[in-house]
């Protein structure tokens, strides 16, 4: 398991970043994090401080509507599904509904290309999927 | 002013999309589709029948929401400001506040990069000072 | 098998989009459009009427020339592997020779790098491989 | 005028180019090389050796196809209008029609989006306007 | 001038980039930051805390080095020139020759295609047009 | 392994680059040339000739960092993992340090976005543990 000892007493904005990422990420945040500690910790740790405690856990926008922008762009960046179905997994941990997750991604066809649309929507097959089978 | 004579009557699909831009993108959707109508005037009546009549007026997710949405992925789209800037303009439309729209617009730092993040605010800025000295 | 009920009945454009589809793409186009039908059946009827019906099938550029188009904008856009080779599929289709598709990849790494020529290299020779071995 | 007096004498492969870039491009590609005499001669003499004398002079597909391919793939990449304005030049120069490139450039929104394509159109547009107006 | 008062009282971090800022980009990069003071002040203080503060000034890679990959990078991102602009003259700051900068961006012809070199080696001779005409 | 045959007797600039490939890139850049002898040998050869005889080899930049610039532009460029592992390796080979190769790519987080760096540090974790394992 993910346990950041070396920053976690030396940074409140490490404390706030991880109570951030366990919000609105849960599991599949803590995972991408976890995959960095032994080549890149300090990645790995500027993800938690930065991306989740100084950005993601900002008001001035609701975390669903956050988590929707955050989707249409991956779906337009194409090469980056694993952080495309990390945000789809965060999406449905905040209370977006799988329907609009769909919605999202089908409609940005008209932005971003349909290849990039196909490609996000079986990223998000693939997430709804692991949701059905998991215990 | 935009004048698509050659559709209006033969499709109900054209109606519905024109209603559509109306109503999100108003003014700055139609300065779009008019500038098409001499050399591409088919990709003007698809962009009127496909984009806003089957796809930007769907329900299932609100315009606000979309908007805001198409901002993220066309801030991390580099070399499409003029496209981003109609959407700022039409989430400006539909009821998102500027602060809204920079608080997406900065946060798409994280997964575009700073130089995108940048780009997307100077178009905002650009809008935004156009709406200004509006009369 | 993909059996779009649903809207066949219902729609022109639909039944001009699936010969259009059959006729360009065969079964690699099928495959696509079938592989939304659960999560996103909207999203295949738009790519069967919208992106066959009423692009695909137009004249002014003959299939040849539209699906090397295809194949050198796929071949830029990295992370587009499957949609790649949906079109080579399609052109070989439509009468392309393998020769002239790998001459048109290898072409474009002057416009978008020897690395995407590279990966569009790869495509085309796990679908000319499939051929191969196909019954 | 673009005077590559260096190298003219030293290298078949230079001439074997600039016959292909005369041929090709005419004068747009004539002005790109010459733009970097000053700061990159080689990336010049590169773009004529390798770009014209190599790659674009194979024969496999023929000069209408390829310009064709290479304007599918620039309208996809944003950002790079000053070279498709070169590229829709040298369509139009081997006899491509006006009325298929903006048929290609249009039909790219399916798999580039609809803001590459429109900003493809706008190329488009400044370079017919550029060539009525021209004596 | 760009006088970020809000900040520099209550942030080590602050304080810290914004020396990085100086020695690393100069007058370049705090125009950036300056220009953003009005519609995103967020955006400008995460620049100077984290990109400069955090990141920047690591050690680990010098700032030569760290400069030319900058601009590898940027060379690549077509769209965003003003930032390659702010990296040209950040290198030239921190001791790169002209000669080496324009060596990195033809050479990443290969990686980027040419159209991306062609445009990065016109930033470069903005860049460096306008020091050579600064008094 | 990789035998070009057909050329080696025929061309100094061939010889050239084969010698650039193996200092430079060592087994990873033949694996990529060997990859592409039976459906597109011209290209093999031009990654010899061009890329590497005109290109990579230029002194005027020392191979590290060009080797970081280059892992630079592809890590920004999602979706050409198979090339960034090769630069991965080729840099190692020229004497770049691990350490230097994950800190360039986590800085590059600030241009390219998080998604792009996380997956430059998988590319790197895959090659590093690759390398470790061998014989």
């Amino acid at each position: 398991m993910f346990q950041p000892k070396a920053h976690s007493a030396a940074s409140d904005r490490f404390r706030h970043g991880l109570a951030a990422l366990e919000q609105i990420s849960a599991g599949s945040g803590k995972a991408v994090t976890g995959s960095l500690m032994e080549t890149a910790p300090d990645l790995s740790r500027f993800i938690v401080e930065f991306c989740y405690g100084d950005i993601l856990s900002r008001s001035g926008i609701d975390n669903r509507t956050k988590e929707l922008a955050i989707i249409a762009l991956l779906t337009a960046k194409t090469g980056a599904a694993p952080q495309l179905k990390v945000h789809i997994s965060a999406a449905l941990n905040v209370g977006v509904a799988a329907s609009e997750i769909i919605e999202v991604i089908q409609q940005m066809a008209i932005y971003a290309g349909f290849p990039a649309a196909l490609n996000g929507i079986f990223s998000a097959q693939a997430v709804l999927a692991e949701q059905t089978t998991a215990p």
